[in-house]
């Protein structure tokens, strides 16, 4: 089953719900930036976003240095957000 | 003890001795892009170079998305690359 783009209006609704992500490329994605005490909890989270990734088969694309983790949600499958982009959001956010 | 910048000569045997990495930002650092079967093999390795980065007290900046790990090495103390930089790149090249 393909995945369905969210329209404007249920991508304007979720981004209220989730204030702490910013719309990026062109509101083709979401992203938000952590910050840890050190490297060691960083990946610690990035295991625990790994393993929801793999169960939901929806992976994101981030960068790390340090203590620092920057997430980007997108689905390619979509071209552009979709559902699973926001429960993902609302799923990482829980982690914390 | 402070790190020390790799003089030019020093830094072009090692490059030599790592085919695999590129020199990167002017020379500042050095990178390279692997490719695995799936993000779980993936996430498998970062896990591991996770491990040797903490061990080491020296962590990789680097970036995910799938299956791609993009990974870059500079030692920030040193303004540069130094011999931390190369004996990681050999000890993450190990792992393969």
């Amino acid at each position: 089953m393909p995945v369905e783009e969210l329209n404007q209006e249920e991508r304007d609704s979720w981004m209220r719900a989730l204030p702490e992500w910013s719309l990026a490329r062109e509101g083709k994605a979401i992203e938000r930036s952590f910050e840890f005490a050190d490297f060691s909890e960083a990946f610690a989270f990035m295991a625990r976003v790994a393993l929801i990734a793999e169960k939901r088969d929806h992976h994101p694309e981030w960068f790390n240095v340090y203590n620092k983790v920057d997430v980007t949600l997108t689905t390619h499958d979509a071209g552009g957000l979709s559902l699973k982009d926001m429960k993902m959001a609302k799923a990482i956010g829980s982690l914390l």
